[in-house]
């Protein structure tokens, strides 16, 4: 039998591995148009920063051999075709026709053909976008250059147009090298594909602590160049970012060019693949960044273009080409990345996606420490759950902070795969011990959150629309419950309408408060305010609690 | 209305806590017999490893102010009693009888009562075991009198009785302040409630490496004093270990004497509660470590003492005392404990434990990089899973190593908790990136060894089950396929039966191999074997791969 995968990435290999431990007789070759196949990308921002050493040390395994043909024939008797470009395939006669290093033709039969072809950046179409200096981030050609750039000395401000993962990975990567950094944004905010207003704003307000420069709903109209070399970008056709480095890393599209060229069912994220990843042709099954996944919520074909997706491609494609049975369910979107000490994940949909697609749905902001708060070295995470109303069921999660967010997300992503409610959440017996999580962990406080909403314990308003209320004028109270020392400490609200009760005395002074107006209660993270307002409730104010507290106050 | 709770842990007072938040009107009194109610029991090691610095620390809010009697009254309303002991329930009168610390005797009415009377530790009876220096450790008495000892230069040497949870985080915080710890097992294997032999031998080796002693099969029989003060113990009526200090860590038992007394139904391992944690009074709840759990998987009563299980039946409870209807579905099992560096966790089903309850089960012993193994800093975990034969559905976990275990461990408790298998597991949207996980992270990766070996795809010997053929002197083939340098830089299983043939070169040198024999493949962590195993086996031979690699070679 013989097997052909065209791509040596994640999924293509994985396949052809997967399929070698499961058919030992089986012909298989993998063509890869690259020279450096089995490369683990998703670690060049790495390699930039200099944590990594080598761009070799992204293909070895982990016994530190180095994954290249020779291993791969050796170890696998898997024949490896670097530097081959698969032109074509026929499938009537089941060939796929390749072109050598060397310039020559040639052929490949195949019995099954496995497509995971990858993705290829989106290069922004402006003025000198051709100059030297401008760089897509998707190969080690581009992170070499970066580097040798900044061994000559020849890379003092970089501009990364797109304010989304690999942004954020590069600027972390630059800055550390004393780079200056200035990330360009075309949405009101940064991340707009993975997070909300207010977490990405938790992001953005600590990248500008780290010296990188944010410009949101900003566009690079033109590249602007000196003897062919980038020295700066027009934004928005007015101003002037000038830079040695223009890194465009504004997404990429799945590589779907040998797929449509063979008449192959293509959807809008990629080739159209069935649960067992097979395409529109039975002989060819595809995976990776070059197919559309079903998002699992909705069933929707989405474009989820993730090393470990790729990975689990491969391997249900190992499976299938060799007489098996596997399915992929489907994704959730989960993203996860790094920026300086921050570390920020999220899965499933936002609270803004999930209200355009029509799910009446309620949230919270929940804030808390990582592990015990008496632990040393606890830091501060910031959860956003989304979840339908009635059924509690959970649509999405971000989670943002100093602290352990990893762990949090793949909670929920466990959970979402389950089918989880926040009632279900609310009762998981996750590991609990000072140094790795409160008793009552940051997470299930927030089901607990989401449960009180949904049961009518508490009403909340958003600290953008406080903030507009307080803009317009309108004649409220925000009660800011905080002891005089977090007063002196943390921020507060600087407006004549904040009147000031310590939580311990608000039983005894609460007749200071105005009844006939709105009150809005204000503490650091926003749980003493949920005390607050059931007392205050029961005393019949009209009141809110600031949602996730001061600790989302932007301004 | 009049809601009483007896005892002011972490489940009584979060009981409380709710019910007034659901509850303004209702008058709610907490009863404590101690001094110190509100206090994170679970943080008293690192009180004595001085990592927290004071006892009250462990009393705090998150915003700093310590949970006294004070704080209850001012800001929740609560009416706290300490050092006031509950003496009887009259439930015809619906009366709770308290004795005052005056001496003054009481009654408390109550409409509901809540039970949360928690644990005691269990105390060995042996010669001089009231002896100076016998400590249980459950209390901050106890604590304050390790340090106090510390502190006076009186404690250089300690025995901890019991190889469990606080007998692991005690000899760590004792070691850490320069003591010489030996920890005293009556089982086979420390960790026997909690681990399989060969992930407690991973913990029983480390500890050594860091200079605990460790003795199992061993019983301590008499306590030896002089002057009324310990000087060490007797153990297996033979041998003498010097020590200032014997820390009785033998578990604990849950606290139903007033249960008992005013004649709820008790069971073995506490008193016995419905989903609602009601007691067999209806106006009587109880929850915390003195009610009978649920587990889970087989719906078998079980006793888990745990903070986080506490919380979540305190908010159980603060609802239905308040007109509400929730329900506690049951626990997991799930415990972790760092001992210095090292993390482990565990959930479910041991191995053991499972094939003991008649479970068909299969197993798999995955060692993997937390993180991406080319990102700075990764370190290893060891992963044991535990499914049911056929259906695949995750029975247990146990996670052991110096690397991120937490977030492994609640991603299988979420999984369990959902009812998953290992085909679910397996395919799990997990986060990732570099500085957090691998492309396929080892748990996943423990899944689909799993699968694999349900899929016939490999057959395992364990580490035990070889060294007794090695013992016994059968005639097999162990074959080593790691590298030459690894042979001289790691682990060696040193026996003449032993073939080296680097997995490079195994295609080409095979026929080395004598057919007739049954040949064991061995590598660092199993995963190459496992290659190994799927070609051998394609050339006839009768091949097994040694289950976990060498990491589980403990001779």
């Amino acid at each position: 039998m013989d097997i052909v995968v065209v791509g040596g990435g994640a999924c293509g290999l994985k396949a052809a591995c997967r399929a070698r431990r499961r058919n030992e007789e089986a012909n298989i070759t993998v063509v890869d148009a690259s020279s450096y196949p089995s490369l683990g990308r998703c670690g060049l921002p790495y390699y930039v920063e200099g944590l990594v050493h080598t761009v070799d040390d992204l293909r070895k395994t982990l016994a530190g051999v180095v994954r290249d043909e020779r291993y791969f024939k050796k170890v696998k008797n898997i024949e490896l075709l670097s530097n081959t470009r698969a032109t074509e395939i026929d499938r009537n006669r089941r060939v796929v026709k390749i072109l050598k290093p060397d310039g020559s033709e040639d052929e490949l039969n195949y019995d099954y053909l496995v497509l995971a072809t990858g993705s290829k950046p989106v290069r922004l179409d402006v003025p000198n976008s051709d100059a030297e200096g401008v760089v897509t981030f998707s190969n080690p050609e581009d992170a070499e250059r970066i580097v040798e750039m900044w061994e000559n000395n020849e890379l003092e401000r970089a501009v990364i147009i797109g304010g989304g993962l690999i942004g954020m990975e590069m600027a972390e990567a630059l800055t550390n090298l004393d780079v200056k950094v200035t990330v360009i944004e075309i949405m009101d905010y940064i991340l707009p594909a993975l997070l909300d207003l207010e977490m990405a704003k938790l992001v953005e307000i600590y990248l500008k602590e780290k010296n990188v420069d944010v410009m949101t709903k900003s566009t690079v109209t033109e590249i602007l160049t000196s003897g062919g070399r980038v020295r700066g970008v027009k934004v928005n056709g007015i101003k002037e970012v000038p830079c040695d480095l223009v890194l465009m890393a504004v997404g990429v599209r799945p590589n779907v060019d040998l797929a449509v060229k063979c008449g192959l069912d293509v959807g809008k994220f990629g080739i159209r693949v069935d649960e067992h990843l097979r395409t529109s042709d039975e002989r060819i099954f595809a995976g990776g960044d070059c197919v559309e996944n079903r998002f699992l919520l909705t069933g929707d074909p989405i474009f989820t273009p993730m090393g470990s997706v790729a990975n689990k491609h491969g391997r249900v494609i190992g499976d299938n080409v060799t007489g098996g049975n596997s399915k992929f369910p489907g994704v959730l979107g989960t993203t996860i990345f790094k920026v300086f000490d921050m570390n920020v994940a999220r899965t499933g949909l936002t609270e803004r996606r999930a209200r355009e697609l029509g799910y009446d749905v309620v949230t919270c902001l929940v804030s808390g420490p990582d592990r015990a708060h008496y632990y040393p070295n606890q830091k501060p995470i910031r959860v956003k759950l989304v979840a339908e109303r009635g059924s509690g069921r959970i649509l999405g999660a971000q989670i943002v902070g100093l602290g352990v967010v990893d762990k949090r997300i793949d909670v929920v992503v466990s959970a979402m795969h389950m089918k989880a409610s926040v009632y279900d959440l609310s009762n998981f017996d996750l590991a609990y011990a000072p140094p790795y999580a409160q008793a009552v962990d940051t997470l299930i406080h927030s089901a607990n959150t989401v449960i009180n909403k949904m049961e009518g314990l508490i009403e909340t308003i958003s600290s953008f629309e406080l903030k507009e209320k307080l803009d317009r004028g309108e004649d409220l109270v925000v009660l800011d419950i905080r002891s005089e020392e977090e007063l002196k400490k943390f921020k507060r609200i600087e407006d004549e309408r904040v009147l000031h009760i310590p939580q311990s005395e608000l039983r005894e002074r609460y007749d200071e408060i105005p009844k006939d107006k709105e009150v809005v209660i204000v503490c650091q993270i926003g749980a003493r305010s949920y005390e607050a307002y059931r007392f205050l409730k029961s005393k019949g104010f009209k009141c809110k609690v600031l949602e996730g507290g001061l600790a989302f106050w932007f301004w």
